[in-house]
């Protein structure tokens, strides 16, 4: 099953990005072309009964399948950038760290009023990143039409963050602790 | 022709990051599927000839093609990122910049030694990023198999300092002034 495999190749990075925090590792997905195909047919399985204009991944790691999967799906890519990285007309919108805040962008052109957007990241942690893109795409105009994760730390009970703005959550990786 | 085609989506934006600079914004290629899929069969086709063990992009625009021109070749990923962005053992490579200086940094088990590694990235400017991402490739006991980029400024004159590495240098769009 996808999920044992993506399990066995994510490695646990202990005490990254601090002390105390297992860090899960997908730099060996990457690795395997097969496995990553697999990954993105996946995604598209389990996101075609929900409607998609187009496909907002989140910098960096979120690049990565975002993009993917949106040329798999035949959809726009939107990159969601750290502040500054942008080069045309953006919207920001900031959220706390645990010690200070950062700021993501997006185009104010990236899409269409009453569009449905997917947001893509690697992995759902604690979420403020992911509500704050959110956040943008209604700012812009947009609709969450839902999410997709590679991993997902569930220990961390994130997902109810997310449900105000789509409850369509596709996860292909649990984590339970 | 591909050229005419992406050099009428990417959007010239003026004094960005900074006055005098004029930004080539590749946002409008990512909103095209179908153009971002030529891009891809056009930069296999252009590097068939080329032996290829597996693919570095370089944070973060580099993710995107990079990623998806690896899983097309059936190919290894491989990131290469900003300091103290990857969690497992690094080595890095420093580079100056027009005020100061900036880190990447690579796994030191992204491949074995003796392997062809293609660097991408999403522009090639003065290619003071690309160098350190080759001396990264040579220092982990790897060849730099060529390199490719969606965008040239070959008015900077950085290809001779890639030379050295590879003269495979495949470029889609060049632009002279």
């Amino acid at each position: 099953m996808l999920e044992e495999q993506l399990k066995a190749s994510i490695r646990d990075v202990e005490d990254f990005p601090q002390v105390g925090i297992t860090f899960k590792d997908i730099t060996p997905i990457l690795k395997d072309p097969e496995l990553c195909h697999q990954v993105v047919v996946e995604f598209a399985e389990q996101l075609k009964d929900i409607e998609i204009d187009a496909i907002a991944g989140i910098e960096s790691r979120g690049f990565l399948f975002g993009f993917m999967l949106a040329n798999y799906m035949n959809k726009p890519f939107i990159p969601i950038r750290k502040q500054g990285k942008l080069p045309y007309k953006t919207i920001s919108e900031s959220y706390k760290l645990e010690y200070g805040q950062a700021t993501i962008e997006i185009h104010d052109d990236a899409f269409e009023s009453g569009q449905k957007i997917l947001i893509h990241d690697d992995l759902l942690a604690t979420g403020g990143t992911v509500v704050a893109a959110s956040k943008l795409i209604e700012k812009l105009g947009g609709v969450v039409a839902g999410y997709s994760f590679v991993i997902s730390l569930d220990f961390l009970n994130s997902r109810g963050r997310l449900t105000r703005f789509s409850d369509q959550i596709v996860t292909l990786v649990s984590y339970n602790q």
